[in-house]
């Protein structure tokens, strides 16, 4: 079968690789339906992480059951599934609590940008849709696997809510999607943090209702401006660098809450940056398994249209075009198709 | 009147001062019933905190009021009142919000370490009692002024409750104290970190079931290995320091909850300490005024008795004795007799 292969930073390509058997009875084999490059997939593309060996990539991912093992019960052949980017059993203490990645026995599925995939410990990784889905709703179903879900779970941590102000920095898909779910959880006003007309536009189509193309600092005194000198209920940092988690916690009022899903990369928090300013923080990868069920239901009533982040679309043999697309912020997000 | 009077690292004087008096409308002047040494006020004492000129101490007080001042309408001359370290309007978005302490009109009442005091903004800070207190209840009423508010606050801000573990990092009064809040809150084991035996013994009177003498990594992995492996639901850190703050994020399960109410010092988080972890981390300074109505009807109806860590009572002219005692940790917390 296809896969991508990030060889090295900025090296990325599509190659014949053997196809994932079932390795234990709680596995999955399923065939995508459509695959996708994530901005965390940047990372080590643009070289900020370190890369030892060829890493094959992906992690987001839609499709069919082709295969199950021995001990697989919820899952059945044929089953329409979505599943996270991380495996979980959904039993454990830690999932219950609704933290499955950090599941007591979380593990890898994927690579998912390929034809084929395995997902470890299907029963409590995959939901199935109600039934076969429509084409276009495709691309939806994709989004909540991980940046729908990874949103969601910033505006969740943020505890965005009716009433309240929220502010999201990053306006990648991950943050356009923060936006979209600030407006589902009631929020009154939704501050997005953006210089991008086009990302601007899809923020606004999302239900923001404010646009600040300040940075950093600026970016957090605009919004305690625009708070009557508080700042906002609620932030979600979406973005993972130490600027824009300063400026996060920034434009948070007095025991708001910081919600932060970009990946860290080298950050860190002093003391005085929480301690004074009475700011929750909290975040992480996303437990997008936890709101899963609920999404795939809004997506399928067709209430929310996550899928519209994908603003570029390619073969799977072409994912070197997309990776330079969202490198080169020319695409937001890129749908690949396998 | 006599006050306490730090000049210089370890030289603390009882002096002349002069007596407060109303300066705002909104001001009341107390007579103070019992004075206190804090932990926090050990920072300058040691020389951890810088000192420009000589400082007048105290931030923790009770007793009767002498003067208000016009505005002043729900406290009476005569009323015995308890107040918080910060005074607030408590009718502010922030106050509202239940974070007195980051009230748009804070500002410092005190020095409290004295016979008289000067408390601004009378109405929003200052709670009266039922009636005149019987004198072993003064104790009590004092340690609600802030080491129980502290450890109140730490408790909460960790989501003790119900069906939880607590684990509290420090064993001074705020730790201690922190206990008797996990107790009173539901907690279901409540996990005490001390390795000296009369603060232990305490810890048990205020409801600690387990304690753990371990510290730093050693610690959190005691609080690991207590909890099947898991962490601590919450963990109340009450010391301040880089090796607490990490002992108390170590000590914590993912998904869980870390309150943090010892003054930092020096302290930085590493942003892999809580992407990964799925820490909450939320703390600062106690709104302790948030607490007190019902931190007072809780000790005027004797269900608590928070007054415990004074170990030792002194004359207001023997501050000096109190200072050096806490420091060299042959007492918990000191009573200071104006």
């Amino acid at each position: 079968m296809r896969g991508v292969v990030l060889h090295a930073p900025g090296d990325v390509r599509v190659e014949d690789l053997p196809e994932p058997t079932v390795d234990e009875p709680t596995d999955a084999i399923i065939r995508l339906a459509a695959a996708c490059v994530c901005g965390s997939d940047l990372w080590p593309y643009r070289g900020a992480d370190k890369l030892s060996r060829p890493r094959p990539m992906g992690h987001e991912y839609v499709g069919v059951v082709e295969q199950i093992g021995d001990q697989v019960r919820a899952i059945k052949v044929g089953d329409f599934v979505v599943g996270s980017f991380f495996a979980s059993d959904n039993t454990c203490e830690i999932c219950r609590a609704g933290y499955q990645t950090n599941c007591v026995h979380r593990s890898n599925p994927g690579p998912a940008q390929a034809q084929l995939m395995r997902v470890p410990l299907a029963d409590g990784t995959l939901v199935a849709t109600p039934g076969r889905p429509d084409a276009d709703l495709i691309p939806s179903l994709l989004a909540a696997s991980d940046v729908l879900g990874t949103g969601w779970f910033g505006a969740v941590a943020a505890e965005a809510g009716p009433g309240k102000t929220v502010a999201v920095v990053g306006d990648g898909a991950v943050g356009l999607l923060a936006v979209l779910a600030a407006r589902e959880l009631g929020a009154e006003r939704i501050i997005a943090m953006s210089r991008h007309a086009d990302r601007q536009a899809l923020a606004r189509e999302f239900g923001a209702t404010d646009i600040v193309e300040e940075r950093g600092d600026a970016g957090a005194a605009k919004i305690k401006e625009l708070t009557g000198g508080l700042g906002a209920h609620s932030v979600v940092e979406a973005v993972g660098t130490q600027q824009s988690m300063m400026q996060a916690i920034g434009a948070a009022r007095p025991g708001g809450h910081v919600g932060f899903v970009g990946v860290l990369h080298d950050v860190t928090i002093a003391g005085n940056d929480i301690f004074f300013t009475h700011v929750h923080v909290h975040g992480g990868p996303a437990p997008v398994r936890r709101f899963l069920p609920d999404l795939i239901e809004r997506i399928w009533d067709r209430r929310i249209d996550p899928g519209r982040v994908f603003d570029l679309t390619l073969p799977l043999d072409q994912a070197a075009e997309g990776y330079a697309a969202m490198d080169q912020r020319r695409a937001i997000k890129v749908l690949l198709r396998p």
